[in-house]
């Protein structure tokens, strides 16, 4: 582990999605790696009450490690969190399956701290169209409203896992910026969870953010060190801004066999299912990147993308700024006038 | 109906528990009844889910009738709405049956807007017991880890239809004052459902306060004028004080057969339930006063007490101003210290 870093003089770092399980090491992990927020996934297949239940249990977890962590509902907590040294964690859901099909449950969830929400996951649903099913039928009349309804009261929309039509037709739909919050770009590593470079700039047009990934399955050789992320951070910055490129991990340091098994079957399948280590044997873990098997190594990001020619704004700017400023942008809600 | 009062010249008046269900009809009766803020019910039975359902429902409703109600979250709402003319909405359950068994529920209801809560319905439960069952076992260990939680995140603990043990218990042991939101002394009209002067003066030590029902099944003969309510208040008064006595009317205007069905029988007998009407038909609807069928015949009620002896500020008190002390006192959480 690197120094620990949530001091002032460091810069505010922001993770756009991480996995979990958490507990007391990987806040430590998290602060050693200056992080000063996080979201955490509280559902991948969970209906209402089991993300309830997720809901409460980050509750318990947050009393007890108050002195490392603190909830965040918005971009304001995010700079407390930054001023008292702590890591912040923004909760969202990587599926829409706690709506359990009621448009009115997005406003319902978000009273409860839900602030980040994809409209898919790895299946298709009534909402919109996957990246791993064969056919994407694009963003339905139900995603429609829920897109309206999840800008209306301040939730950030999410298009990781979704399809191209899907992410396109959101991107076009919703009055605010969305996010990417872990992908990368296609043009640079061929995988379908990867959007491609359309869809980055329609992304960038709106505002939007794309948070980079870390783990090799859709990384590939930018997976390999911190010099090799760089590389892709600088090429995808290239494609769309340095406004609109940020860090997303997806890391997930304490699953297990039971965890990983859970984000690619669900309740939907008996099958083999490998989420996207598309090559990988069906039980394995998703294989982090090399350089980064925790939140501790998230300390170099800064200095290295600097040494690489970045400027320090910029490089703050892709280690937390862009987040923040998407958060702001869309966590208090509107209709984007 | 008499003349519209929710001008700032009436007093502020509040019903501590209504039913529904709700329609633009009856904002209207409680704007014609002067009436500033209304708990209206979002459960009998209802899980998780199906609250969530009502409480999104609720937005809907509040909304789409916006020039005439607001929802309440905290005592400040209460009073912002009356220096507007507008009903307030306090949203509340009369079953603890939301939190399907888990106590980190509490939190996330209050969350979503939940702001007074029955420990017991008409059935023993985990967490205590009825007023209408043989044995009521009182408060149990769950039961008073709900009261504390009611307490901390700010949930006015409701004892009005469990069992007179359940009521002393959590008198005793909550932090914060609590309340029979519609329930009248037994020692004025013998009802299970009417609570013994032990506990009524148990619950005003505590500064808690009860809501004194309308309706004829628990009130008998001071059901039946204005003058015979008024009564009713005043003997209540001479027991515990004018501090602690306020109205819980009960109304349900709007409810049918399927309402009272619902209410009375749940999904846990098939058998004949007449709820508090026991000598009733078993589908007849609940009697209402016969000089109350609905909210708009309150706005007679603050007068109507001064004509009856009662000081204007005691008037007041009851009408209004003891639920809005109460709620002050409760809704912003804390352990009582």
């Amino acid at each position: 582990m690197t120094a620990t870093s949530t001091s002032p003089d460091t810069p505010l770092l922001i993770d756009g999605l991480q996995c979990g399980p958490y507990d007391r090491d990987v806040f430590l992990q998290l602060r050693a790696g200056g992080v000063t927020c996080a979201t955490a996934t509280v559902s991948f297949w969970e209906d209402a009450v089991e993300t309830m239940d997720a809901l409460a249990a980050w509750h318990e977890l947050l009393a007890a490690n108050a002195d490392l962590v603190m909830p965040a509902r918005t971009a304001a907590d995010i700079e407390r969190a930054k001023a008292q040294g702590r890591t912040a964690i923004l909760l969202g859901a990587q599926n829409a399956s706690p709506l359990q099909g009621r448009l009115g449950f997005v406003r319902l969830f978000h009273d409860m701290g839900l602030r980040v929400m994809q409209l898919t996951y790895n299946n298709n649903t009534e909402f919109g169209g996957s990246c791993y099913e064969e056919s994407d039928p694009g963003l339905t009349r139900f995603g429609r409203e829920v897109v309206r309804e999840m800008n209306a009261v301040g939730m950030l929309v999410d298009l990781s896992h979704s399809g191209e039509r899907t992410r396109r037709d959101a991107i076009e739909r919703s009055a605010l910026p969305v996010a990417l919050t872990h992908a990368n770009p296609r043009s640079l590593y061929d995988h379908p969870r990867n959007a491609d470079d359309t869809t980055l700039k329609a992304l960038a047009a709106r505002d939007g953010v794309v948070g980079l990934a870390t783990y090799r399955s859709i990384c590939g050789h930018y997976a390999r060190t911190l010099d090799d992320w760089c590389a892709m951070v600088a090429r995808t910055v290239d494609l769309i801004g340095v406004r609109h490129v940020a860090i997303g991990t997806d890391l997930s340091p304490k699953a297990g066999a039971a965890e990983f098994a859970w984000m690619r079957k669900g309740r939907w399948t008996r099958g083999e299912q490998r989420g996207a280590d598309l090559g990988a044997s069906p039980d394995s873990a998703t294989d982090t990147g090399e350089w980064l098997t925790d939140a501790s190594g998230l300390s170099q990001v800064a200095d290295r993308l600097v040494e690489f020619g970045f400027a320090p704004d910029e490089a703050h700017a892709v280690v937390g700024g862009n987040w923040l400023r998407l958060y702001s942008a869309v966590l208090e809600g509107g209709d984007g006038s």
